[in-house]
């Protein structure tokens, strides 16, 4: 399993840049708990718990704060 | 749905960059869970406990961290 | 209801800027619990309860820190 | 109640780095829970608990980090 | 037990520098309970607890944006 | 006690940056539970319980984010 599609961190928008840290979010739940089976039986539950989702959110959060460390150096490296 | 309204994390001022920042986070909760109805049902829930507001509050508080991240290159580069 | 008193960030002494982070940790709350009254019933609960206290705490160190990235820039861009 | 000690951020050792950032969660923690009776009550019963602590020490590292981002352009502006 | 295998926190590839952000997280957490067959035993309960993997995906996103931070002077000190 | 061991936070290699952030941690929580018993008490308890070892990771991990922003201006400074 790749951890990182197409191995870059780079985006060409924001928006893409937070649909990727969604995806790096799921892949590193699924480096961690790598039956899939067991992921599917655990999504409705803690979807359906607001705590749950606001822990999932800062996740995401936390991961896009990270991918923005890393654009910006090469950001100002093209300009 | 857009996860970043107009596709861009630059905003004129420090308040319209905070209402940015509820809105991403409320964002990324849709996009984990995409049920609008499950939503409007957990919220009331969490809205009135102290514990759910104040970790809901701190992910809006790291999307502002990262969202400031991205915004000051930006800045420097104005000048 | 302004998110960011008087639409800025940047504070002149180390003790405004602390202040400053918790006014915005309170608004965040206030802008995701509306309710005045709903928030005055949750605050004793919360205040008396140690762990409760530790995580807002916590919220305002990491506003502190998103608004400290924010500042820095101002600072030099002055000097 | 002062936030910020003598209202400065820079110290001359990390050593003072580390127990300006206890003070600083701690004084916190004071402003939102502002009777001191109240907090000395608290403070027994999250000192002996594990997870209680934990969560503190998570705060003043996160203290300890904006903080540190605060002090690096200074030092550099006085290299 | 080295904490940071190869001693170096700089990587090729973003995959990489996730794939050592999930080894760090685990580094550090066997440096904390140092005896494996407790590990291993614990293991089962939190892959099968969706905040308990929210959780520990939260330390790695810690974890790779602290290893972001060091690596990106490096890359500008390489251009 | 000292919080910082040799007053400094330079360390010579990322594995030694690292020892350095489990010790600092321990450190902290050492200085808001200052009874060494107590701690030898709370030990076994949160060794054992995965999302108590989860959470104590991420205070590592803050408390190495946090090194690593102290260490990177010392660097540059040198080169």
């Amino acid at each position: 399993m790749a951890l990182v599609p197409d191995n870059t961190l780079i985006t060409d928008t924001p928006e893409q840049g937070r649909e990727l840290a969604i995806i790096l979010a799921r892949k590193t739940v699924a480096a961690i708990q790598t039956d899939a089976d067991t992921r599917q039986t655990l999504r409705p539950g803690y979807a359906t718990n607001a705590d749950s989702l606001t822990m999932a959110t800062h996740v995401v959060a936390t991961v896009a704060a990270a991918n923005d460390y890393w654009r910006n150096p090469a950001s100002s490296a093209e300009s």
